[in-house]
């Protein structure tokens, strides 16, 4: 048997163990190749070879239940289990989702783009083996990473493991990082751990050793936690907290061997109860320049294999996030109320702009978005100016926190809502959509989405004005629209912005998804077709005096939001016609609430919406 | 100085410490004497009498902040606090609120209705005095309940307490209980620290011994740091889960022990650095009947304080949790893949109704809502039909996971969403008031709401249902309309019924906010004013055959629904008519979304948000 090329799971399992390392090698070749031309998450993926190996080899996949935990690491996994073929598509429209996708594998087995879910997801599909009673019974094994780990959804699930009877594994995939460096004391608490090495490679030893001579028995638990007890009480000094959680813990090992780790599950795979292995791995191993700067590798674009040269040339426009990070910087000098708070987002939000200066007033609270919120709410209540950059999607997690711990209160906490809109290749998981709709069910939260840099640059002076009580900012992926060269000097509340006249019809829209409106108006225009556009710049209030010059003219109205097209702008403006009397069409167009977007280029996804110019013409002419 | 009637912190601080019990019997004959006549939350206050008394002795409070999690605790510290004189006025219209509510008073320093809150929002005020430098430096104190304590955003709390300097202090009221018994591994650990109570107490004494005589001093952190792991070496073999959150650990001590609790305070209220003590309480404490079944006693209505004896009549109607409750039961009876997932709401969704008969097929997961929707995704993806019964207001929490771990896998998850709507006297914090509009931003799950027990059985059935993707059930809190003596035949998906017929004016509705329609058609006919009534049952899918008619009729619209107004049903019917070409007239009614509802007996509440009959008509016949 060849362990090049191998496809399937099947074929694994028919490999000797002493295969396994050219199998890893492979798979790295692989991947090495694949991300350097067809760009994707790297480095975790690479620390994570042996892992997914040695999962498949010992475990009867996919009867068997391998969660991951955001799919960052699943990659070989991908390859491995019969994608090798379609890798190439990897994040591109049509082609194969960046992360474990249900839909697109039985291997496959829950969505895993937000951090933090695979120990309860395991959980049930653990508990669901136990009582429809499977034969033979089936495993379930949760993979989740150092930084995923600190999130409030994981330590609910562990705290919740250990009250139903149930055999899963959880497999700690420790390279102690995130996207950016790993915060808070259960990762310092880890790294701990390690230094315990001999302690917990002892009490391994003597488990294997009791097992062999028949002591501990595999079907038992009772046996085991009391050996695990006296183990313990002979030559611990410490109580592990995932033991004080009732989960039996193993580890440290070393995760980028994967004969050790298929001997390791092997030893456990059948104990009865709840298990954690902790497993050390490198980020990007098997690739010298990955290892040494895994940060950077994290998710590097194309790349030289030979020279390890990115071959992405940085983008000669500001990004959306270095817009936002250049002025909140320059705020927190003007005011040193000003605190900036991201959760585990801190270059990809470029609040690291912020903390180069002020360390002391930049929290990056790791992978906590409530904490994040509920953290700002008690800054800000004593006298703080917080600015909270979270993406659009991943706030959804702090969506009651926004309301109960920010809202109820008034206080001026500003949410800075970064990723807002389509995001491209990451997909249905990640795409900002649903931020204007959610946020427009929260009372008193002045809402806004800057169609230019200058504009974001305005509305974060705004924001950082007394009396301005909570307000959320949204803003996109990618390359901003416009100058940042600007004053960082307040707007209005509530007052929007005349783009072009025009008789036939009128388009209102918020953020830079205004730039295809413009487009289309010129194109209208060529056409014949009159077209007024307003930027409102703010969803709510929405600008009164826009609206009733809207409500009066009785022209079709089109709203252009890139966000879902029910609950968030387009029903704003449509809401205000109605109580207003006004009997005019609105035609709303957005994102679909009737399915969720897929991956591709943006410039795919928003012709998919119909949001492209062309299409944004189209609409228009059907309306006349 | 007398100790009865202490109406202020000044006031008790002018006490020694042996009048100290004086306060607490008074505090708690004034607590009696009230809640026996005005209803509110009891066990939980009764316990907390002297923490409350203790940390206003201690601390300087208003200066010092002290941050309730969850009001049901916090009644002394309101009376404590100026707040004598209008005790009686507790959760009633215009009166105080039934939770700590910082637009009440300045004692009141965050708002305290959703749990697991207070770390995360004292971290906020503790590192904002460190920021600003306050002097004296201002002391923060967090007091959390060993049921809030499970929630992911208190953990998420804990473990970024430690990463930046600060001195707060987390109070742990431990009474093993919340509202129904507590789960989870986390409250079995702290039974467990119980046990270890003769080491803890041998190294607080040693602490105390090695402050007295100079070798531990507050001011520094390092030497406590030392003095632990030396004390720990020498006497202990377990190591604390907080100590490995890097926050010292204190207790457990008896929390009842008023001149122990402030002790203890003295002793640690200067220590830098983040610091827990763990205090046992009595759910009920001095009160013997509450003390005998503090369950009962968590919010017991009006009683007899002599004999005990509730005065409360138990409601002739079916409540709607027990309509959900015996549906429960009887569909699980006919499907061994339906099971019932809670988050310590078993006694108040009613899941305890199927918990009695099908122990092994209910989870209750404690104060973990995401963990309790993401677990029902696990159990949906291998085959079981999970029922989340969650309160609306609490689900927000887990907004995310229904998103990403249920939607997107198209998962056969039923959201029976309890307390929609106006609640009553929990106030703002507690109206289900948004459920409708944040479900509606997420594609794929049918949204549907009953008004009546009848419809509710039918909806559930639907639910149970093979091909039924997710779907929400949302219903209020309260007495139910109409017999639940139906038989549990399913609906057809998006289809509503007709109440009757009208030729001036359409009202369409969904829930049981329809009897307040049904009222204002008769009134209306009386004043010869003719209007239909649509019961749509569904706002997801609308009743496109209704929908057509409605179009078709072109007569005003009146929308009626017991949610926000914004991002609704209504707005779905807006959004409906628009996208179909009608030009009729929509108009919303529903819950404000510009302020929020506070708290008084729902029939009041309907009232100042125009949703009584008699606003319903006067709305009417301003469109005609």
């Amino acid at each position: 048997m060849n362990a090049s090329k191998v496809n399937s799971p099947e074929e694994l399992r028919r490999l000797t163990p002493d295969q396994l390392p050219e199998v890893c090698d492979d798979l790295r070749r692989t991947l090495i190749h694949e991300l350097s031309e067809n760009p994707g998450h790297f480095a975790s993926s690479m620390g994570a070879v042996e892992i997914a190996v040695a999962l498949h080899y010992v475990y009867n996949t996919p009867y068997d239940r391998i969660v991951w935990d955001v799919g960052h690491q699943a990659y070989a996994h991908k390859v491995l289990t019969g994608r090798r073929d379609r890798f190439s598509t990897n994040r591109k429209l049509g082609g194969l989702c960046g992360f474990p996708t249900p839909a697109e594998s039985e291997y496959d087995t829950f969505t895993a783009g937000h951090a933090s879910n695979s120990i309860s997801a395991a959980l049930g599909m653990s508990v669901a083996s136990k009582l429809k009673a499977d034969q033979p019974a089936r495993k379930v094994v949760a993979v989740i990473g150092d930084a995923s780990i600190s999130g409030g959804l994981a330590f609910e699930g562990l705290n919740n493991v250990a009250n139903t009877p149930n055999n899963m594994l959880i497999i700690l995939n420790d390279n102690e990082m995130s996207i950016d460096p790993n915060v808070g004391s259960l990762s310092k608490y880890l790294a701990h751990l390690n230094t315990s090495k001999r302690y917990n490679d002892l009490r391994y030893k003597l488990f294997r050793f009791f097992r062999k001579i028949g002591l501990v028995k595999d079907s038992s638990r009772g046996p085991i936690m009391r050996f695990a007890n006296s183990i313990k009480a002979l030559v611990s000094r410490q109580q592990n907290i995932f033991e004080g959680l009732n989960i039996r813990y193993f580890g440290p090992f070393d995760g980028n061997d994967v004969k050790k780790v298929v001997s390791v599950l092997n030893d456990i795979k059948d104990m009865e109860g709840p298990k954690m292995l902790h497993l050390r791995t490198r980020k990007g191993a098997g690739y010298a320049p990955a290892e040494a700067d895994p940060a950077h590798w994290h998710a590097p674009g194309k790349f030289d294999i030979e020279s390890g040269r990115r071959l992405s040339s940085p983008s000669a426009t500001l990004k959306w996030q270095d817009v936002f990070g250049d002025a909140l910087v320059e705020l927190a000098r003007q005011d040193n109320r000003i605190v900036g708070i991201t959760a585990a987002m801190l270059s990809g939000t470029s609040v690291a702009t912020m903390q180069a200066e002020f360390p002391e007033r930049v929290f990056d609270v790791g992978i906590s978005e409530g904490h994040a919120v509920t953290f700002a709410g008690g800054l800000a209540k004593d006298g703080m100016k917080p600015f909270v950059a979270i993406y659009s999607s991943f706030l959804q997690r702090a969506y009651d926190h926004v309301f109960h711990d920010v809202a109820l209160g008034k206080l001026p906490v500003t949410f800075c809502i970064d990723r807002a809109g389509i995001v491209g290749e990451d997909g249905a998981t990640h795409h900002g959509a649903l931020d204007l709709a959610y946020m427009r069910s929260i009372a008193g939260i002045t809402i806004s989405a800057p169609s230019t840099a200058g504009q974001l640059r305005s509305l974060m002076a705004t924001a950082a004005k007394e009396s301005c009580g909570p307000m959320a900012i949204r803003y996109p992926r990618g390359a901003s629209v416009g100058s940042a060269d600007t004053p960082l000097t307040p707007l209005q509340i509530g007052r929007g912005e005349k783009v072009s006249n025009g008789s036939d019809l009128i388009f209102l829209s918020v953020g830079p998804i205004g730039e295809n409106v413009k487009k289309a108006v010129a194109n209208l225009k060529e056409q014949g077709i009159s077209a007024a556009h307003y930027d409102m710049i703010f969803v709510r209030p929405l600008d009164e005096k826009i609206m009733a010059e809207v409500a009066a003219s009785g022209l079709p109205v089109i709203t252009v939001e890139d966000g879902i097209r029910s609950g968030g702008f387009g029903s704003a403006v449509g809401e205000w016609l109605a109580e207003n009397g006004s009997r005019q069409s609105v035609t709303r167009l957005g994102l679909p609430t009737d399915s969720f977007v897929t991956h591709g280029t943006p410039a795919q996804l928003y012709a998919l919406c119909s949001l492209d110019p062309d299409s944004i013409v189209k609409t228009a002419k059907s309306l006349l």
